[in-house]
């Protein structure tokens, strides 16, 4: 345990990550200053209440670095040569791990990523919540002291975190195929997709269910991705070659007629994705319900309606539509327990439910 | 008009759109028979009303031939070769058109594709109003007669179609990209990240929200896949070609620190998604809602109890969640006139909403 009087933390860099580790510190009893490039966001944090000052002094034992990946190594290497001070931890929240662990090698740097986001942007967006029961990787190296990984770790566990602790190139690896790369392939669809739209306007017209959900995070705001891609270039190239590779030998087996290579490449991906683990409970624990609903008012009500009246938790949903028609099907993820009840209840309420 | 004495129609193969396309029919006031090689499925759809008998006949006006892709035009062609009487049209709902169109040259028969489907399979998923507002695409040739056309689109605007005539090549392009080539890059994606994963089994808790969406398609059974991928494999092969030669465009971009076409290829796929239509209303008359929300039980059922009091109908709705962080944010579309007032009503109920 850190000593009450040591309980300082300060957060470089106020955005979405930045403020809500602030408003997480808080409420957990830290005094927390911070500070940002631009004036009027830190003026604002201030106003808000946020952060409560701005200056960084050797009474801080935590600063967390919330900057874009890029400028992580020059900002924390620059607070540790200006602060010797050995109760001093400093760790960052980059969505990129390796560069950044091999150019600070500070014993009192521990590198971390809360896996953790919010579809809103900036400070507005920021919670004090954000962080409870999120995964947060940290990647120590050779250098990571256990004093320092205990510090933070327990700093984490405070914040309702549940820390996993992956080498770093280990964990641009996996972000790599996890997340790098489906945004680049949904930009790339929706791009190849809307060049042949050009010819013929209807395209979008056809687009189903499937190419919106595969497109959807090429939606948003570029932000920080452009960053996060150029600091994970190494690994992401890697996951890209092999992602063409797998198209081509699709591509070769669709001209060759090789039905075998084709339907055993469907089944692995239907079966891999059934075993995805869900977010908050582990996919075994969670029964997936699919509800036949029509498109009018009234009807996701009745559903969720019925669900909190029997304190059921929805743990995702979405409408699988018929394309252009009308109705769909409500897909629901809910604790397996009460998969039996719940269906019960919504089938003596008038809906047909079957289970994925 | 087609005279009430003719109004008899036959459906081949009782699947999910076949005994959709039958009750929609029957409910339209049309006498309907069907058949299906398994004996089971007639007479379960006998049993239950959805056709009246198996047999077809010189006085039938209408066969629907709703069989896997690969089974169409043997089975339409031996129809037109047995029964030689004009008043006959002939078409099929299969998800590829062109080999279809060239395999079959009678004057009596016109190809279509109903843009409909369910999460359900087989006849318990089939619904008279599956086709109510749904895109009906017909694929003529020059062999297809006005009289024909007209009366196969007369039959489909009596079962709520919008009907769209596209040339069958081009129908078959647009597919490949739209629906057949995601479908592939769901399941390669998903492979790949298994593959990954088999080493670091935390990969698949680092999975984000992007990956499940992007993956999600590749989950169900390979169904019918396998057959129409392999019956449109020169237009996917096309589409996947494009596909790679875009990724392999991006690996270099990284590898050469060009930010430019990065940036410039994320910019230009968020574009076009946001101009995606959206499925009933168009994209310009819908709105986007984001409201921040717990993970707990009744909030669902707070935003949706508030649209149903408003007649507010949800288009679409999906929780785009913090990864593994509870609460997240609630997408909503609804009809752009509806946004302002029911913003107002759920911030009234204490929920922050963001306009997309």
């Amino acid at each position: 345990m850190i000593s009450p009087i040591s309980r300082r933390a300060h957060v470089v860099g106020l955005g979405l990550i930045g403020s809500s580790v602030a408003l997480a510190l808080r409420d957990a009893g830290w005094t927390v200053t911070g500070s940002d490039l631009a004036r009027a966001i830190e003026d604002a944090a201030l106003g808000t209440g946020v952060i409560t000052g701005t200056a960084l002094s050797d009474e801080h034992c935590l600063v967390i670095v919330a900057t874009p990946a890029s400028a992580v190594a020059p900002t924390a290497n620059a607070i540790l040569r200006e602060f010797s001070h050995e109760t001093l931890v400093v760790t960052d929240v980059a969505g990129v791990k390796s560069a950044i662990v091999n150019d600070v090698s500070d014993p009192r740097f521990l590198a971390g990523h809360p896996m953790a986001g919010s579809e809103l942007r900036g400070s507005a967006g920021a919670r004090a919540d954000l962080f409870q029961g999120c995964t947060w990787v940290l990647t120590p190296t050779n250098a990571t002291t256990p004093e320092t990984y205990g510090m933070l770790h327990g700093v984490l566990r405070e914040l309702g975190a549940n820390v996993v602790a992956v080498n770093a190139d280990d964990h641009d690896r996996l972000v790599a195929i996890a997340s790098h790369v489906p945004h680049l392939l949904a930009g790339a669809l929706m791009n190849e997709a809307s060049r042949v739209a050009e010819q013929d306007a209807v395209l979008l017209q056809l687009a189903a269910g499937g190419f919106r959900d595969m497109t959807r995070v090429a939606a948003g705001d570029p932000g920080i991705w452009p960053d996060v891609l150029f600091e994970n270039r190494s690994a992401i190239s890697l996951a890209l070659q092999a992602l063409e590779d797998r198209l081509a030998a699709l591509r070769r087996a669709l001209n060759d007629d090789d039905h075998e290579t084709v339907s055993r490449d469907l089944l692995s991906a239907a079966s891999a994705r059934r075993r995805l683990p869900g977010r908050a409970l582990h996919s075994e624990n969670l029964a997936y319900l699919r509800v036949a609903v029509s498109d009018q008012p009234g009807v996701l009500a009745a559903v969720t309606t019925t669900a909190s009246e029997m304190l059921v938790n929805i743990y995702d949903i979405e409408i699988a539509h018929g394309i252009e028609g009308k109705g769909g099907t409500l897909l629901l993820a809910i604790d397996a327990r009460q998969a039996e009840p719940f269906s019960l209840a919504l089938v003596a309420r008038g809906f047909e439910v079957g289970h994925e």
